[in-house]
Parts: structure tokens; sequence; C-alpha cells
């Protein structure tokens, strides 16, 4: 397994292996490697030839009162579970390397931003997509997979593919939850045990709300107020939103008809956990 | 030479030619070739296996109350031009394959926009970075030529190559001049005889300017009182801007003492010229 640091090394690695005619495959992550992470890993393994990721807390996408500086860190445990998952290249810059002095461009999406997360969070999908084309150009792989926790993030990453004419395909990977349900992020490191209790009303919550749609109930208020109230008995938490919406334009729905997604973000303590799942 | 109209058959092409381990240039334009253009063209064939071109007049650089509807346009000359200047390939799009419905990326810079022409035209630079990534992303060249005639925009690309890092070399191309030294340009063609008279003022006073400089005149405020007053004695004439500013980062200066950008637009009736010389 390589490991580059630099943009350039980067690139050469990259186009080495092209000129080899072996087909890439590239998985971002901001390190603090999980079994969500993993899971994407090997999704990515079986589509290409070289299987690259990149290991960069961006801060580009975190807002001023953001986890930016407790972001959760272990490069050394990460590159052993990198080598294990069959990753042939890490791409590891530093903070200067992506972002020099004199660094201005932005990307924007117009629309899809507007919805759930970007509601709350302002800067951080300009982030995302800023960030996530450099990387582009920098790995220049044939496929990328991101993982469908972040749906949003998934819905606006394949629209800038669209936009900006990528020659490259973007797969999603399932998300991975643990036993009980919880869904792997390497934010839940921050949780006490009290919290990482209270942490399963996400997805319980949206276990209930799936049974009830099951049940025939059709108006997302009536599950929202129920969800409500659920998640209402745990300690610590906050509801940062429960959003039904279109799960291509993001747009809220108001009668549950066809395939909605249910998106959900809930503060357990300062901890910012985020749930969907497709109604 | 192939001609080549959708976003897929291009891509395709470029890929073989790489395949094939053929270096590809780049050269975009809006059409209505002359011979600046060919210029550049000549440059870039120098430089590279291949030699693309696209013609695509990007309605996102014009603003409400521009030329887009007016934009000359020759396309069959064009193209016996093009393959006189030993062009492979032109990429030939029409504005649906380039904007899509539900089209909603844009790109931006944060500083270099804000001076110079960006003052005047506030949509049009995030129009060029927008759509110059996007052709980058399609005809994925190893080296683009972009002429010194639109200096900012030249600087704009080379800051948006950087921060994006695209595996692409900028080129630049000189500026090229008919016999009585007016810039080449497209909107020439909409001049009246006695308006392209009075279109040579722009080139005409950066030689005054020149002139005063090598006599040791250092205050950019003394050489632009000149040059207005000279080029009011032009019928039709009216300025937009005279700067004098840093080459790279375009920022005002206020003694001219090292390498100096003198940019000038001046509106000749209704059309707008642009010309530059380094000082």
């Amino acid at each position: 397994m390589d490991i580059l640091k630099t943009i350039s090394q980067m690139q050469k690695w990259s186009k080495t292996k092209k000129k080899e005619s072996k087909t890439i495959c590239f998985v971002p992550t901001m390190g603090y490697l999980h079994q969500g992470h993993i899971s994407l890993m090997e999704k990515g393994k079986s589509l290409c030839d070289e299987l690259v990721i990149s290991i960069f807390v961006n801060p580009a996408q975190f807002g001023p009162n953001e986890d930016l500086d407790t972001y959760p860190s272990n490069i050394e445990n990460d590159l052993l579970l990198a080598k294990k998952a069959g990753v042939t290249a890490v791409f590891l810059p530093n903070k200067d390397i992506i972002y020099p002095e004199n660094f201005q461009t932005e990307i924007k999406l117009q629309e899809l931003p507007q919805f759930l997360c970007g509601k709350f969070r302002p800067v951080f999908f300009s982030g995302v997509t800023t960030v996530v084309t450099k990387l582009f150009n920098i790995v220049m792989p044939d496929i990328a997979v991101f993982g469908q926790k972040d749906y949003q993030q998934l819905q606006i990453i394949r629209q800038l593919v669209m936009d900006l004419n990528f020659d490259i395909k973007i797969v999603a990977g399932d998300i991975i939850r643990e036993q009980d349900g919880l869904a792997m992020s390497s934010r839940n490191a921050y949780l006490s045990i009290s919290q990482r209790a209270s942490a399963l009303c996400l997805s319980k919550s949206l276990h209930m709300a799936r049974d009830m749609v099951d049940q025939g109930e059709k108006n997302p208020e009536v599950i929202k107020l129920k969800m409500e109230t659920f998640i209402g008995t745990f300690a610590e938490t906050n509801i940062e939103y429960i959003n039904f919406c279109d799960p291509e334009t993001l747009e809220d729905i108001n009668v549950i008809e066809s395939e909605t997604l249910l998106a959900i973000v809930v503060r357990v303590g300062e901890t910012r956990l985020i749930d969907n799942t497709l109604l």
C-alpha cells in the first residue's frame, strides 16, 4: 500500500496506473475509519483494479462553531485498516497542500444544498463540493463510492459530477449499523455511555416510522409528531430536523405515496448525529 | 478533422487518443474565428499531438444587457479555418447539452474577479470558470491555450487550475493585432467604418502610455489623464476603465516601479473593446 502526501505524487501514481490500463476506485474519508468506511472500501475493491482512499479532515466543510478541532483522528490505525481492506494507495495530504495561501475558488450548487442539513450547516456543502472536485482531479478515479448515511451529500455529489461532466461513476454504499441499530459514524466516539444509549433514538424512530407507513399511514406530519414524542423520551436529545422529502430533489413532500426519503438529525448532548431511511 | 457534438463522443475521442499515448492541446473559443484564435491554435499545435477546439457561445458569461443574442457566428467558415490550422477535433455542443435542465453548479473565485472587467461584468467570470471546468472535464487536455488579450481571464484560469488541481498546463498566447494596431476580436465585426477608425484609440493610447513610461513617468494618474484626454478626441468613445495593476494579483498600483499591467476598456458606439499591455 502506497502512502502519498503530495498532489503531484498522487497524480503521478494514478497516471501510471492508467497507463497500465488499471481502473481506479476512490473512497474519500476524513479518517477515524470504522466499519462503514470499510464497507465502502470493500464495495470499491470489487469494482476496480486499484483502490485509493484519502484521509483529510476538510476545514472548509466545518462551520465556525463546529467540531473541526476535536474531530477524532487515529492515522496509524486507519492505515492498518486500509491495508487490511485491500487499499492500494492512501492520499494523506496536509491542510496547506489542499488550501495553499491565495486559494480562492468555491464550488456551489444552487438547489440541493438548500434542504435538510444545508439549512443548518450553511458552509458545509460548498466545502464538500470544492474539496471533492479537487480530490477527483488529484486521484483521477473511474469510480467513487459515497455512503448513503450522508444521503444529501451523495445526491449533491451525483449532481456535481453531472453538472461538471466528470468522467467518474458515483456508486452508493449502504448504511452500516452497530448491532443495536446505531448508524456507524466517527462522531459516535464523542458519546458518553448514557448518550450512547440515547443515540438509539435515531434508528429506533426511523424503524417506528417505517412500521407506521407499512400500516398505511400516509401523512408525514402524523408520523413526525410520533417520532418527536418518542425521541423526547431519550435523555439529552435535541431534534434538529425530521424531514420527509423527494429522494431526487430533496423537496418536502406532503403525502407519502411514492418513494420518500425520511432524514433525521438529532443532537445527543453536543454530538450531532444523522440517519435516514427510504420509505 | 472530427466534429463531436455530444459530451460522451468528445470524452470517448479524448480517451482513445490518451490510450494511444497522444497528448492533447485545447483551445476553447466562442467561434467567429480570427487570426487571434488561429495563432492560439498554431501555438497549441506545436505543443501536442492532437489539437482540439471548442466552439460554444457560453450564455452563462453574458449579463442580461450584453450581446449574447447578436454575438457573431459563422460555423462553416470556422470549420474551414480550424481544419487549415491543423485542428484534429472540434467540440461543437449546443446549449442544452452544456446546461441541461436542473443544472445548478457554479464555480466562483473570490479575489481575482473583483478587479478590472469583473467590476463591470458581475456574472462574467463565474460563467467562464464554470464552463471552462466543464470543458476541461469533457476534452481532458494536457495543455490549454488562452489569449493574453483577455488578460484577467487568463489569470483567473491559471488560479482555477491551481485551486482545483487540474493536471493541465495553461499556456498564454500573444495579443494578435490588425496592421494598424487594433487587437483582433470577434466583436470588431460590430464596428461601422467610422467606429473602426475610433477603435484605434485603444492600441494608440497604450502605445502612448508605454512611451511615457520609457521616458521615466512613474505616476499612473498622470498617464491615465493623458490617455483619457487622447481617447476623448475619438468619436463615439466612452471609457469604461483604464487601470494600472499588479500582473499577478490585479490589485491597483500607485507607482510604476516593477512590471505593471495596463488594462483598458473602451466602448466604441455600443461595442465594448478591451486591450492591455505589460509596462
